[in-house]
């Protein structure tokens, strides 16, 4: 993907990724995306559930939400999704970093109003979280669709810039007697809780109770 | 806190906090702050290394990084930090969502340059990542505190906004045969990684050896 002016990395644009590959792969990595807008005069930064299917993302919220009545005017917005796979530990203070996966996207969200592409929206987002799980609740009634409103961001605009690897330390640090390397982190999911309410026999499928999903493991091209 | 208009959560209010100690408990659980402004007619989101520090929060950056060039001009710019806590799966797709903390600020950052201050928040914020590892490292040289920019944000305009729980779902669907919960999520701390040129005999100080965080745990009032 060729950069545009506003997608291209200035800071540290070593770091910059444009592959699709890379970006889809951190986008399905993520767990939260951070939806900023322009709201009355200040910027607005709201964390959002998402998904991504193809070269859109999708997300979705209530029709009584100031940020999805903001996204479907189709105002300027940028969604960024991070995720920390390290704190970098160097020898100096100067040259502490993280280690990260980002991807920030600019655009113009597109309100999506035909029933098959919403109802594709709704799956991919619950897909994005508990891959599978969609055909195992109820699906939604014509009242809470009425109620929700799914938006699409394309991702033309979107630029991926990824940190890996050992601390960068100047060279006449590297004879200090400090430490310097890496305190890896991730983010995992833990052993599913029923709630009280579970009828007697119903066990949790597979899509849960296999869930064993690690949103740090990097995964896909190019990274 | 009393919350001022621009600091009012309006959706889900019921879940929103404005005490002191919630909001700073949440930003002290926190990993990466998503800082947004408005940058040439749209809205920026960037992820940053960040700490707070009573009721201020630093962030620091290159003098050459755009993100801080915009935020020492005092425009406006929104704050935003995220700690996803759980996958909620209800009895319906409608009703599926996530417990979470998160913390909104509003706001103008100023440029802080006084030498004392700027000190503190080189302080906080490694910290913040790496308690006690401050004073076992390089200090930064006077080149390196001419290259970095520390601005200060007031938190009088935070919102907290906090979602635990099991899933809320229909009374109707209560008879459904489907299983309903929580998968928990948790960011942790693995094992620290030397990188390749320590100095024989050197050994991991405590403050990486032991290091233990779970960003995940729940910590102080109001939670």
């Amino acid at each position: 993907m060729e950069p545009t002016p506003r997608s291209t990395v200035r800071r540290l644009a070593q770091l910059a990724v444009y592959d699709p590959g890379t970006i889809a792969s951190v986008l399905d990595a993520g767990l939260v995306a951070h939806v900023g807008i322009h709201y009355q005069g200040a910027p607005v930064v709201i964390p959002m559930a998402y998904a991504r299917v193809g070269d859109t993302l999708y997300v979705h919220g209530s029709t009584a939400s100031r940020m999805m009545r903001a996204l479907k005017t189709g105002d300027a917005v940028c969604v960024t999704v991070t995720l920390i796979d390290g704190i970098v530990l160097a020898r100096s203070a100067f040259n502490m970093s993280m280690n990260y996966r980002a991807v920030v996207v600019h655009g113009h969200a597109r309100l999506v109003t035909d029933p098959g592409e919403r109802m594709t929206a709704f799956r991919a987002i619950m897909d994005h979280y508990v891959p599978g799980h969609w055909d195992e609740v109820r699906a939604p009634s014509d009242q809470e669709l009425r109620q929700t409103l799914v938006t699409a961001l394309p991702l033309d605009e979107a630029s991926a810039k990824v940190s890996s690897g050992p601390p960068d330390d100047e060279e006449a640090d590297l004879e200090l007697r400090v430490w310097a390397g890496e305190i890896p982190i991730r983010t995992v999911a833990g052993t599913p809780t029923p709630d009280g309410n579970v009828q007697a026999g119903v066990q949790a499928p597979a899509s849960v109770s296999h869930y064993s999903r690690e949103f740090g493991v990097v995964e896909g091209p190019g990274i």
